[in-house]
């Protein structure tokens, strides 16, 4: 039985249409929309069908007519990752997350409270990147924003990315980290969908773990920094990182707190599909650090996210905050609370 | 309080020297020795000091000296990865690895039963690779290989490799698979440590990942195989996987049985540095597939893999299978029990 209270922040738009390039000649990269059946449309990638999408990703009321099942108050939605596009020309780039921003406050606006915005920034180019998070907090009034666990290969924790997170601090805006394009493509053995299933996770992981070495939250104390998929492949990465760190000088050199410590600073989503996992999740992270994470409305998304929490057998302290609070928190909705971790 | 029972399935082995190349001019990747303080040398690979190591590495009575404390009654021994050359072409490869194995042999002799064997084969080239693999099986004795995570990038559930593990099968050999030369290495923030650190287990966790979905166990029932580091970041992945078949048609039909179900035929270490992390992998693999790993005798290895396990709160049965048994039955030491999975 679902508690119609979760908030869900790892939720996904794609606009109904997307614009003509303004500029001249269509980029190479830029998306476009093509029909498919009634309620789905294909997104179009350079010619090449990227990926089918249901009228959910667009449609606002669509969108909240599900929350009833899924247990859900409040969703934060930021773009499919791919439109991020960071691979485009600053300029071009720049337009289209303008556009897909633009969308997004719109579905807001029509939501009754219901969504908030966690929009799209240039990276590939940090000015630009910079105003564009001024613009989204300033103008739109987004709670956030969704980074790509790489930005053309730049890792989440290198230190080229300073002045953005600086940004995010200063503006006081979260940050959602989502993989993207992601390292190990080539151990894979099957279907194109593994990307998805075994990349993404080990990309998320990855990055995670570049903040820790790189001692970010150490730099920008109160960022609030989420991770989609559970973290992905951190929690297995975390326990050999700290001993690590007793072992290597090198690493005990460069890595000025605990990694453990630093990881429970972290904010991930609960999107891992196994209750013995998201409890093992909870003991490494701190049920302080985790939240609903739906990956709705993609086929892969979880229908059930608040019953998979409430079977884990957390007290019900740790319940309301997995299912509620922490995201408030990470979101930075409720006022009265601390941003930072308890 | 240790046990003086266990059995080490990850330890490797380096050779005091290394012969000269013979057939000419030294080929590139042609490792040698260089004498460093009284107890150790630095393994010299193209002019570059790969790593300084311990004369623990060669010398088996000081090895032997170790077993007391760390509680071991046996330990499989195998090269250090970086030697097994696949990078060399296959008659340099195949000579390098023949003086590898014979050196592991003359350990063995010298161990009164204290150790056994996982050789080298040079998989670069398949014929080469399963000539050497019936060499060490009828020659030499060992119980099994050792073999890279990937070998140059083709990971281990690829199924250009399905001649190999016929022929592991057919000659009842143990396959331990290791990390080597690991994917993710563009995604580290920090010292050169972070890739035995971060991306070892990274591509551990996609290498038995692949196997999963390759059905590689279902091909070769008989197979028994192992990963190092706790099956590195295959814990995390293995729920999302078991979701994903359910979602996918494409990998529902080529993955043609339960990943979780497949993952549990598969051995593992359990060198995860971590009590709850190793209660987390019984409960997903079993406690019927996990055994003490050690990485001894390098910097990074387990100074107390038994009180470990024994503080892990297992039963007086995991206990012994994890300390022990599951290790023997991995190893084929012990003809009374089934080498598959109970």
């Amino acid at each position: 039985m679902s508690c119609r209270c979760a908030v869900d922040v790892h939720a996904h738009v794609i606009p109904g249409e997307f614009p003509r390039y303004l500029g001249g000649a269509t980029p190479a990269g830029w998306p476009s929309m093509a029909p498919a059946d009634a309620c789905h449309r294909h997104v179009m990638i350079d010619g090449k069908n990227y990926r089918t999408v249901s009228d959910k990703c667009w449609t606002t009321s669509r969108r909240l007519a599900d929350f009833e099942d899924m247990g859900l108050a409040l969703q934060a939605i930021s773009p499919m990752p791919e439109l991020l596009s960071y691979w485009l020309a600053p300029a071009v780039g720049a337009q289209l997350v303008r556009y897909l921003n633009e969308q997004i406050a719109g579905m807001v606006a029509e939501s009754g409270g219901q969504l908030v915005g966690l929009g799209a920034v240039p990276l590939q180019d940090m000015d630009l990147a910079i105003r564009e998070l001024q613009y989204i907090k300033h103008s739109l009034g987004f709670a956030g924003v969704e980074i790509g666990s790489n930005i053309n290969g730049v890792v989440v924790g290198d230190p080229r990315l300073d002045p953005f997170f600086e940004a995010c601090e200063a503006l006081d805006m979260a940050v959602f980290v989502h993989a993207l394009r992601p390292a190990g493509m080539d151990r894979l053995v099957g279907p194109a969908a593994l990307q998805q299933v075994l990349a993404y996770p080990t990309d998320v992981g990855l990055a995670a773990a570049s903040v820790l070495t790189s001692n970010l939250m150490t730099r920008r104390p109160q960022l609030r920094l989420a991770f989609s998929h559970g973290g992905g492949t951190l929690a297995m990465l975390l326990p050999r990182l700290e001993q690590a760190v007793s072992v290597f000088p090198a690493l005990r050199d460069s890595v000025t707190r605990s990694p453990t410590a630093q990881a429970r600073e972290l904010f991930y989503d609960a999107l891992v599909f196994d209750t013995p996992t998201l409890r093992h999740l909870a003991h490494t992270f701190g049920a302080t650090q985790l939240m609903v994470g739906t990956d709705y409305p993609f086929n892969f998304h979880d229908h059930r996210p608040v019953e998979r929490i409430q079977d884990a057998g957390f007290d019900a302290l740790a319940l309301d905050q997995l299912l509620q609070a922490n995201a408030r928190r990470f979101l930075g909705l409720d006022p009265s609370l601390p941003r930072t971790t308890p």
